[in-house]
């Protein structure tokens, strides 16, 4: 017996500056996942491609199988299934802040889930990605796509998702370095000044409000940090310098992407700014000695989701 | 030479629990005042009744007449205006955290604005009454009606502000003590743990989301803060109690309205669940030895407005 199924899931970008560990927008810019489990073999082989192929696991360490067997485990059908293949064609950077672990353990979750026959809905797909991932904060836009707003409430994860009012292109500086989460967070004080949680409240509120509403007014104050940006500068050269660029060059805002290196830009969907947006990016980067290429993405409106070929 | 006006200005609730220090929502529930302005005397005199009247100042000292100065000088005027009379009727508690002073120092602003041929827009109203009163919260849905978030940005006020689609009573529980605001500000740390920042950014976000788009979903747990009201339970005997009996009788929420002491619940339009509400949150606030009055209130839409008769 074997079963097959092929999904895509959406790089993401977590905190949009003041929505930190809460905020998430989905780009269209993904990693597809061909899953086949079968009961004839208890081997697992790999084919990957794109980007970071030859850095993915490629054993039962990998996160994708890994993310694959929780669910099975969850439906009592891990004996069912013993091995399998998983073919990925990854356009999302590995360890940019782009949500590349994300994606590997939403489209495993996801692709089981189908071979199962849908055993869980949508909600409890991203409670158990938040369980293997830690925190909803990428799992949620890849999930549902568009913009979302993540709380925990009892472990139990709160996801209101919407597509703005405001159409934005969202515009990533990748710089040519990585930077594991785990180290970006470790500079990150456990007491912040009362301060600066209000200044982050009121321009997260700030900003879900103008796009729900599509009041552009005050977007351009909306995408200031205080939280986390202000300790993880020491480990991004060219920060600051990056998002003055891209807002000189007319984005809205720019801010850190997740835990970076890469720098997110929230531009208007007409006009060539978008362009030019990178352009300064990339330029300002480079200023600091970073090498950095620019990837000019439409929001993604879907989620993770099945491809009918 | 004389000159009039009769200016409303609405009740205010501040914080809504996660949005401390940014959200604000107004009550239909008014401080009228009459101000008459002249140059034949420089004495001014009063006539205060409703809420607390025998208890506000009617010297130079008191507060809508300090803020009208303080726009008259800002316009040049204070020398041709030496003179008045202000009538003041107030149905706004007095130092219960439903913005009474916010109102003085609107309504003052607001009528000498009117007399002065409205040299201020509603923006560089609420600029003036922020000097003056030091932070939004309370001013800013005092100005502009509805819900409001705040921000401070290079000592400029940005106020977003919007009618909800989840139509709301807002029913008060006042208790019969006083809590100045000062004395509410004093126990709060300066530093609080980053994890509370991120708590309460996460449902101050879904709470704007959820208002705007009359999405219900996740609002029963929006209303929950850890920025303030853990630390001012200590001075509001019976707050837990009350915002468990709340939301048991109905509501959505509740939460410290502003600095305190009164409790504000956000129930349903619909149904007879906000007299509930009221009754519960009494009992709770009895059964914890405070002697408390409900107030059951439509939101104000229209913020601070002259009145024709």
């Amino acid at each position: 017996m074997r079963r097959s199924i092929t999904v895509r899931v959406p790089a993401t970008s977590a905190n949009c500056g003041a929505g930190f560990d809460v905020l998430g927008v989905s780009c269209a810019l993904y990693s597809e996942i061909t899953l086949t489990l079968t009961d004839e073999t208890d081997e697992v082989t790999f084919d990957m491609t794109g980007e970071g192929a030859n850095l993915i696991p490629t054993d039962k360490k990998n996160i994708v199988w890994k993310s694959v067997q929780f669910l099975l485990q969850r439906v009592n059908m891990a004996e069912k299934f013993t091995g399998g293949t998983i073919r990925m064609k990854n356009a999302v950077p590995l360890s940019k802040g782009l949500g590349s672990s994300a994606a590997a353990i939403v489209g495993g979750l996801k692709a089981a889930n189908v071979i199962v026959g849908n055993y869980f809905n949508r909600s409890e797909l991203l409670d158990l990605a938040t369980e293997i991932e830690g925190h909803p904060d990428n799992v949620a836009p890849a999930v549902f796509g568009g913009f979302t707003v993540s709380t925990t409430e009892n472990e139990k994860v709160n996801c209101f998702t919407f597509l703005p009012k405001i159409k934005l292109k969202l515009v990533a500086a990748v710089p040519d370095f990585p930077l594991p989460t785990r180290e970006a967070r470790e500079v990150l004080p456990q007491e912040v000044p009362r301060s600066a949680a209000v200044f982050n409240i009121g321009r997260a509120a700030m900003l879900v409000a103008s796009l729900i509403s599509g009041n552009e007014r005050f977007i351009g104050d909306c995408f200031a940090d205080m939280l986390h940006q202000p300790y993880r500068e020491q480990l991004i050269p060219g920060m600051k310098d990056v998002i003055h660029a891209a807002t000189e060059a007319g984005a809205y805002g720019a801010a850190l992407s997740g835990a970076g290196p890469t720098m997110m830009a929230f531009a208007p969907l007409q006009g060539q700014n978008a362009v030019k947006v990178g352009d300064a990016m990339v330029e300002a980067f480079a200023q600091n000695g970073v090498k950095a290429r620019a990837m000019i993405l439409n929001m993604d409106t879907r989620g993770a989701h099945i491809v009918n070929y």
